[in-house]
């Protein structure tokens, strides 16, 4: 029984690593449409999204099945019940790629925007955020969870520059202010994949200290 | 032990129900701030956010010992399981509600903005999902939780509207740009208060039927 409970708390690792790498695959991908305007990125996107989906549903379902079988307790139940929470988490992070990609779609009719290399830079940090954050949640790595929470400071530092900027450019040029602003949204997106591995770090944080550290940094 | 673990599922329920309540609350709050420009509602707003923090934690910890004391199986545990992520989206349902105050503070400082009474008709519709997901939840009922669904395609419309009136706004004035997109990120907000409400909905068909719509619907 313990052996089984084992093996399949192994599966659920592995799946939930498996959605992790494809909604950064997505963020990626996301990014080679507006940056690089590669656009055989997008199917590429929409394929992830799919298995995405299907993972999710796949997640759920193995951490009721845990649950219901072999009953656990204390730290491995909050562990479950903490997959269940970052399961989500990763799902609304891949449709977040979703919506960067739909806004760069609309953007590869306009000319290059400027200010790229921010987004792109946010983009890094994000993914970044996004591996950390699921690495310290399966191996419940508690330090690796803290630097995800400081990242994200970083990433919404980076966030308000960049409506600032974007903002001083809108007002300099209403030709810009469409293209300003579909770039400021995907911004908002980026800056909001880091905070769902936000969640996903003090979920971990939970799991090994049993100690709720959401809202203690607001 | 079936007794006591009626009752403890009562109590979970009651304090969905008082979360649920204050989100909607601190929405009808941040609305009052944007749109009767009634400064009293900030203080409000911040404490009912303080409470919404606690009973998150609260709830989840009756989830986790529901499950760790009776151990229960099949719907029952769905409905746990989906108690978890339910509140995860009460709660940030709760912090778009913030987030839509501290943008109604900024507008303060400017002459009342235009397209306000379509903000507050979005505001209206997303509390009403807020209610309704939540009644459809505790109380298992599928019909309603489809209601649910339905109503976000018509918010998704409303939100569409007004992004596009907006726009066309800072594209004639200039002077109207800060404004504008403060109000652009407003109906976002509500936008995405909906996408919460339509998550507990889609939990609440999960609970009864054990099928999972997720994604049935794109």
């Amino acid at each position: 029984m313990e052996r089984h409970f084992d093996e399949q708390l192994t599966v659920l690792k592995h799946t939930l690593i498996k959605m992790s790498a494809l909604s950064e695959a997505m963020i990626a991908e996301a990014i080679q449409v507006l940056c690089e305007r590669n656009t055989s990125a997008v199917a590429r996107i929409h394929e992830h999204e799919e298995q995405v989906n299907h993972l999710q549903i796949e997640i759920d379902s193995i951490c009721l099945r845990l649950i219901a079988l072999y009953q656990p307790t204390a730290g491995d139940l909050r562990f479950i019940l903490g997959a269940v929470k970052t399961n989500a988490d990763l799902e609304r992070m891949a449709d977040q790629a979703v919506n960067i990609c739909n806004k760069a779609e609309r953007l590869l009719k306009e000319p290059q925007p400027k200010l790229l290399a921010t987004i792109s830079e946010m983009a890094a940090l994000a993914s970044l955020m996004v591996k950390e954050s699921l690495h310290a949640y399966v191996n419940r790595a508690v330090d690796q969870a803290r630097t995800v929470l400081l990242r994200d400071d970083q990433l919404d530092d980076m966030n308000r520059r960049i409506t600032n900027d974007l903002l001083a450019l809108m007002q300099k040029d209403a030709g810009m202010i469409q293209q300003a602003l579909d770039l400021l949204l995907v911004a908002r997106n980026l800056e909001r994949i880091g905070d769902h591995a936000t969640n996903i770090a003090e979920n971990a944080i939970f799991v090994v200290k049993g100690v709720d550290v959401r809202h203690h940094r607001k």
